[in-house]
């Protein structure tokens, strides 16, 4: 197993390379009888696609998506759910330059080291561009979500050090940074035009909150919910660091102050942020990745060809100066994934336990 | 899948309730004609033992570790390896009071919404000890790895919100609380006495070095090295976050910052903690994890009991202050788990593709 | 992983060896809140417990099984049940005769050829004593299946070319052999006596019968319902052949023949076995089993030594003539471990699309 | 999981409908550095396409497949196979006439009665055309298990009450039925153009042999080589029965008859079909599947309504006559993707236990 698929119950297996014919999805395990249209997973793709922003990268994909299986007359059938995106306007030319060199903060060292071959254009299976898959199952898992009435919402809290300080969630559609403050997108933005500049990049963090999701989710042990919406999250390209309600803050809290109250209402604070002991506890789930800048920079940088004999590169064209705010859509979608995938175990636990 | 295996091809199985018969966990895949005694497994058990520093619980638990299978003359057979901890010293009495009210910070409300049944005795599966299945598990692990001159090295770099202001690792066995600076570890241990008169706990951060780890290790998608570490890290009970290399500094840094040069000998720093693109690069692998403080205190607290009514409780009893250092050798555990199945998985990839 | 779980959502690992400190089962993914004692499980132990019939070998097992975890007062809590069957009256001298020889039918040459090292006390792994682990997940699992009120029932249809003519099923319980024809049962003891005089050894067929099935059961791809249970018949070690309905007699039937016409009622005839596409249809599901000749005979047989030098062989003590009736009990377990899983899978399924 | 998926190390996951966009597989796992063209795939789907023998469908498909992704420079990458089959020359309004009606000897009720959802046209999922991703996989498989003179062939060794007789490799592929014996396949080739003129269908059996497999394959316990086998073979839609070896004439063998003596060079007979305790011994592998006859017959029928009201049915147009001889593809597809896992597996224990 190669570590493609993921997901237990609701299970999606991704494929494909940056510069190959196509992506795609395969997912086993959707429940049947569901309305699903490929509109419904347009809508995801559309939101993550570069050239929106200032921020993003020009390259048109139009990212159509295909349903090949599983639908028949707009309903999920329960057999597996196949999605295609075609590759369109791909030029590789600019990638033969690093055919035989490891471009620092990127894969190409470690997959050369592991497979002893690599495809090179335009990052291959570890370029960004792998991510339609996920958005895409993600659009089936909120579909599912929906029905339960969870909702995921993912929004930048800081971007090149610039911090929102207040998280007003009617601002996040309305800044292209999808931040919950205003005057902090506004400084985020001019950060960037600052940064492009000077041909650099810049990190951020991603917050994700879940909302509505019933108590009950997660298995105690190793599948214990933030487990697996670690991993999930940890397994994004850029993503360095992932923490669950109050996170790293814990480490200079007292118990008397980590532990939340509950109430005859429910919990009346939420620093577990919404889970405790590996499963949700009824509070909103609050989750915060740590993106990594962009690695590829027109900067000059040191770095070794594949004989290992030290080179200089400068690394054209123009780049994304930050995966935020595209990131946010790919953090939901996996959210989604894992939150879809513990819905359907719980309700196989609690369908056999009931009497 | 109630959750309690992990691994792929070094798959763990745990199982065990705090106060029940006993708890083990049986191994399968570990690889034929490998030495191993109780003796290795036992060391590793006996230091994550309680009652060894001012800071920890008075349970006097032996933990004697039992090969029931998988071992013959010595050796292992490479059929699967059943370890048995014996629960001794068990007092449920005290655990009587918790019946019927959830405790702050506890799995207690989650495991009633998720099963309708709780063991509640010791906190029953969601204890801490529970972890004592995984730290034998992780005893084989190390063996595995220790044939490959991987090490594994957990230690405490923040509690109670004082810091390590330096790495000194011939410090870490020298201070009961595996502390790699002097003067910390003996301003941590004043905190401790002063928060444990209070009735109070504390939390910290934990960071696990691996050295000598091979490049080629992690799958490049889902599975990636550091989304599986993150899992089994996260999977532990009182971590709230994880990050890798640099982590959640990454967030304020420049790519021309974060990017680590490529050097003839290597790389040149390590921001990136080790692993690029979800596959181990050489360097040393460094995480770090959020711990949080221990939910058991004194002090009195808010909550509800089975019908939602609120209560006032004080927990009685000796408590640790903190899961720190115990909590250093379940993540030691965690991360030998995680090596181990990559390393074998690389193995099979790496035969395979040879010609 | 090294092959020993088995399940889905109700997972299963066994381990143990034959001459070992113990064997057991971890039961993974059982529904809290049902009622489990170690005497319902004890009560399958018992029924494949050799030394019962004249058939059956002399070793006094007393197999009692103690469930360690997973149970609180009476009840399943939904966290994995461990259960211990210790090994007793075991003298594994006579084995240092087989050190160093591969005895023909055996797993000896195999298991030396995959590991480079082998328990050969008892059979080690490859023992028949493997199978209590079985019939013990076996119990639980027939519990489950018992609240949807399916039953399974197991018996010899074919022992030494002498074959059951008539299905009493009343008769069943009456015969050691679990025959449900009472004069092939006669003939068939006469048979065994005879063979056991000559220091031979027979094999025989088992029909597993599923009563109470409901329709929906099984994964129309690879986890047809079909084909789990033939993985799982398949995997017990006397077991060369599996097929369900009207199985290998289809090779001459014409499709007009072999189609069961459906009428208002149902299936009006069954030659599909309860299994149509790989999902069950609501009729009995029926199966047989072929059951080899246990390999250990005392008659003079040639082989080799581990440096594969030709010795002869005469295999002393006293052994089963026959798996039969024993394997009946591990047949049935393997059913409703397989049932079990499915029928989870199916609720998981059934309660998501429900709206 | 909805079962699509199949396999540990090698594991393939198909998605696709008889009358949808397309059909295709998933392959993640395969070895890097791995030659692997379009034409290597489409050799092994061009065999089992209908429309070439006497006994075959009309349908003419062109099943041209395609590689999307894991393959660059003509060599595998180790990054997820995605191959894409579309479908051409489809028609589906013969088909809007069993849109409420269940064909017997078919999937339809049970699809029914699993997803309350079933996609009619062709039969859907459940066609026998959901095994043109299983052939592609197992050509893949095929080239791994090349590198390793692993070779498989299966042939016809019965079809409408006539046996093969005598088993004449070089005959096999001389005649269309792929019979070993060229007397029985004229005698064959008539009966089907008998029976296709009455309106009706064949069954048979076919065998499956594989030379040059290495001893130590397959794990002993659930995943015995012969368990996964019979899973593999079993998930086939028209397969009723597996058997390995002598199968179920073990029934009536004494155990001098049925245990393959050892000699210096080896096994002296092979009455164990190359496979003793789970573990291959490297012998020839030798297993026998049960094939049922097409059951869309052109003879009138009695079934009933999705209302469960009885109607009285005749199936229109061209069908095949027999599933053989293109179902022995699909076994070697299967038996191929089995061996490749294992393979891998085996390789991963044997580089690990290695000093």
């Amino acid at each position: 197993m190669g570590g493609n698929s993921f997901g237990t119950l609701f299970c999606v297996t991704t494929w494909g390379e940056s510069h190959g014919e196509a992506l795609g999805v395969v997912i086993d395990g959707c429940p049947p009888q569901m309305e699903l249209s490929e509109e419904d997973i347009q809508k995801e793709l559309d939101q993550r696609r570069p050239g929106q922003g200032k921020e993003s990268s020009p390259r048109k994909e139009r990212d159509r998506v295909q349903i090949l299986s599983g639908v028949f007359g707009g309903k999920t059938t329960g057999t597996p759910i196949s999605l295609l995106i075609r590759n369109e306007d791909v030029d590789s030319s600019p990638y033969e330059e690093w055919k035989e060199v490891f471009r620092p903060g990127q894969a190409d060292f470690t997959y050369q080291a592991k497979y002893g071959i690599r495809d090179y254009r335009g990052g291959g299976r570890a370029s960004a561009r792998e991510t339609v898959g996920r958005v895409a199952a993600g659009a089936v898992a909120k579909r599912i979500l929906r029905k339960e009435k969870v909702e995921i919402i993912g929004y930048t809290v800081e971007l090149g050090g610039i911090r929102a300080e207040k998280i007003d969630y009617s601002e996040i559609q309305r800044n292209v940074l999808r931040c919950p403050d205003r005057n902090a997108a506004i400084a985020m933005e001019k950060k960037i035009e600052e940064v492009k500049l000077q041909g650099d990049s810049l990190g951020g963090i991603v917050e994700v909150l879940v909302r509505g999701c019933p108590p009950g989710l997660g298995e105690p042990v190793f599948d214990k919910l933030e487990a697996d919406l670690a991993k999930a999250l940890m397994s994004i390209g850029a993503v360095r660091g992932v923490e669950v309600g109050a996170g790293f803050r814990v480490a200079h809290m007292l118990g008397s102050q980590c532990n939340d109250p509950i109430g005859p209402k429910g919990f009346e604070k939420n620093d577990a942020g919404g889970i405790l002991g590996g499963i949700s506890n009824g509070a909103d789930i609050v989750l915060r990745v740590a993106v990594k800048p962009i690695p590829s920079i027109s900067l000059e940088q040191r770095t070794v060809d594949l004989a290992m004999r030290p080179v200089s590169i400068k690394i054209k064209g123009r780049h994304d100066v930050s995966a935020i705010p595209r990131i946010n859509f790919v953090c939901e979608a996996m959210v989604a994934i894992v939150l879809a995938d513990h819905l359907l175990r719980q309700k196989a636990l609690d369908s056999s336990s009931r009497q």
